[in-house]
């Protein structure tokens, strides 16, 4: 350690901190969602943030760009951080594969790590929270997992949202119905992606300058996205693929299921440009906006994903799953005012102003503990009862408890309620 | 992705995971901690897993070899995983160190990595818990710590353990009781650190060899290990140094804050030899050792430290706090039997083994889980009732609900205990 020149305290950019009064609010946030996850029967596993960079590419040396290697000095094993929970599910599913019970329902919450150059509100290092069903192809388990959506969103207490679904087997369908080579469908599909943030127009121009559609094709496409919920013409516009009809099948089946899992219908709605980024989805895909703040994106989306195991083995191991942006979500709900801030959980706190009755003070935010009171003794600089009481107010704290030799004595307390501003004395056994 | 080749799903050496029947325990116990420290009025932080190398190794070189280093390709900041809670917690001290009110009381939990080779049991990344009380010299502060220890201990449901308690001045005024130059006390401290694991035959010949200690001083080791808890003669002992005078008054005062905070005398003693070996122990440390299972080593422990923040600025910042090592004590709890595994959270599982009834039993669940009750659809391959029975065996689910078409006409369902062995037939509504 050198002594003549100091380290300058700061975190590495694109990283940040979660002092208290964030960290309260979110880590509620999290035990929410953890219990609505365990109401719906998903387990918790746990895997480290380090694996083997081959696991976390499949291979693929293009995906290394986004990764943070680790190293170790005299080690030259080839590691990285995760950048999601997916792939770690993957092998779990994998080296455990005799072990595991199918379907295997699991959440898993923890850190991911993506070195993308950080943009406004983009980080480097975030909390991850996945809910995942692997090992089953029913479509009944796709309809969970939107349920599990809903309920995640309204235990967050979360009113104007809506989840968006489509099956991507329809999107699969569209090169036929439009009419281009299908090896363009990614790029079309990524361009049609964009709807909620450029328009129609935008959509438009893009796919006339990448993909070079003519008149006839947008006119499809445009007449392909204003379908809105309307099954009948999706059939009818659709029919000539059969993958895209299979796709409406499964679509309409979901529907029924979610409606007998009790979802309320104004909290969904199938929207045909819906395709997810990534692309490992194989059918259903789900993304869910706040209709208050549609530009901060998808804060919880999933879909089914079918070729999870692929790069590990010939297995065949049908998936479906979500995600929640903790930290996203966590923006947009401060944005929307659905964030109660706290500075503190503490809910009492004793002073400790007389030497003389600190052993009695002690005794009491003792007993206040053992009846499961947030509590604590007053343990800094300021010796008189007024420095002390300020401390309470600004931390908030509702209520402080007073006694010096006297009360001591008389086996007495004075409690004092800053929110109410009354004084009360009670007995200390009380 | 290549497809020539399966990618081996391992994880490196050293890294584990935690399947659901292990992380539900885990889980639990984390659970338990938080409440005991929220109840003791310390509050959540959170800082990333990443830093910049020189705030954690305080610019001195040599630490690095425990360290994973992190980098992303085409940036080349110095970066590493944090190898413990503290210094980030020092970091956050004087990062904001206007905007935190003193003293602050935070707890902690997250993942640390260390890249020591790996021994049996010896992890390299591993889950860490603390908490720590930042700006209070008070011992009343200290004595906190150890009362927290105490009720983390009983709070898991462990009763056969002890805090052992010293104080690092008292050790510092060592060299001056026997007699040999002070900048040796490190390397004495460290033998002497041994005495539970190689006796005091073994701690002899270390010192003898070491440190060339003659009989005479020898004599005196012995006799300041035989002290025991008896304060009179550790005073006799000592009475020519002034900074064990110091420690031991400390640690008279500190034990009669223990008492008054209700800790019961069988669960904590005196013992001098206890040293803990990270060097920025300034004061009273603790280690907790489980009586039946001594060789495992300490499971909690901490101490005073009041150099925290010194390689970021000249700002003076006493703290005190302990640490779980929340595998280390799974471990050992698993070995003493205290580990009650399951393998799942789930009470009841609907069977679905009826196309006709799959809404009724969608019905059916959602209930539940409305209830609070953490239950699922059958979503497996199994499609009669007989092989859904079994996955709840399996799974050891202890409710088992059915209901195909009559039941769904009757309004009707069919529990089955699988632990009581009965079966009922009750209403949809009930």
């Amino acid at each position: 350690m050198s002594n003549d020149k100091y380290i300058n305290p700061e975190l590495p950019g694109g990283f940040r901190d979660y002092l208290p009064e964030n960290m309260i609010v979110r880590q509620a946030m999290c035990d929410k969602i953890r219990g609505v996850f365990e109401r719906f029967g998903f387990l918790p596993l746990d895997t480290p943030g380090i694996e083997k960079t081959e696991v976390l590419t499949g291979g693929d040396a293009n995906f290394r760009m986004h990764m943070f290697n680790v190293s170790l000095n005299g080690e030259d094993e080839d590691l990285a951080l995760r950048f999601d929970l997916t792939v770690p599910l993957a092998r779990v599913m994998s080296q455990y594969s005799e072990q595991l019970q199918k379907p295997f329902k699991r959440y898993q919450m923890g850190k991911v790590w993506r070195g993308e150059r950080s943009q406004a509100g983009r980080f480097k290092e975030f909390m991850q929270f996945d809910a995942d069903i692997v090992g089953s192809a029913r479509i009944s388990a796709d309809a969970e997992i939107v349920a599990l959506m809903y309920e995640v969103m309204t235990t967050l207490g979360l009113k104007d949202f809506i989840i968006k679904i489509n099956n991507r087997k329809i999107l699969n369908g569209l090169s036929d119905f439009v009419g281009y080579e299908k090896d363009l469908n990614t790029n079309v599909l990524r361009i049609m992606d964009k709807m909620d943030k450029i328009g129609w127009s935008g959509v438009e121009k893009e796919l006339v300058e990448a993909i070079k559609l003519n008149k006839e094709q947008l006119k499809k496409i445009k007449e392909f996205l204003d379908i809105g919920s309307d099954f009948k013409k999706a059939y009818e516009l659709m029919e000539g693929s059969t993958e895209a009809k299979e796709g409406l099948d499964e679509l309409k089946e979901m529907i029924d299921n979610i409606k007998s899992l009790g979802v309320p219908e104004k909290y969904y709605k199938i929207d045909f440009s819906v395709a997810r980024g990534l692309g490992y989805y194989t059918g259903p895909v789900f993304e869910t906006t706040l209709t208050d703040l549609p530009a901060i994106g998808s804060v919880m989306s999933g879909g089914r994903y079918d070729d999870l195991v692929t790069r590990f083995s010939a297995q065949n191991l049908p998936a479906v799953g979500t995600s929640v942006g903790v930290d996203r979500l966590f923006v947009a709900m401060e944005k929307l005012g659905l964030i109660k801030k706290s500075k503190t959980l503490v809910k009492a706190v004793v002073l400790n102003f007389d030497k003389g009755a600190e052993d009695y003070c002690q005794k009491i935010v003792a007993e206040l503990r053992k009846n499961g009171i947030a509590s604590e003794i007053y343990l800094g600089k300021e010796e008189n009862i007024k420095g002390q009481l300020a401390y309470a107010l600004i931390q908030e704290i509702p209520v402080v408890l007073i006694a010096g030799e006297k009360e001591k004595e008389a086996k007495t307390v004075q409690i004092k309620n800053i929110v109410t501003r009354t004084q009360t004395e009670v007995q200390f056994k009380d």
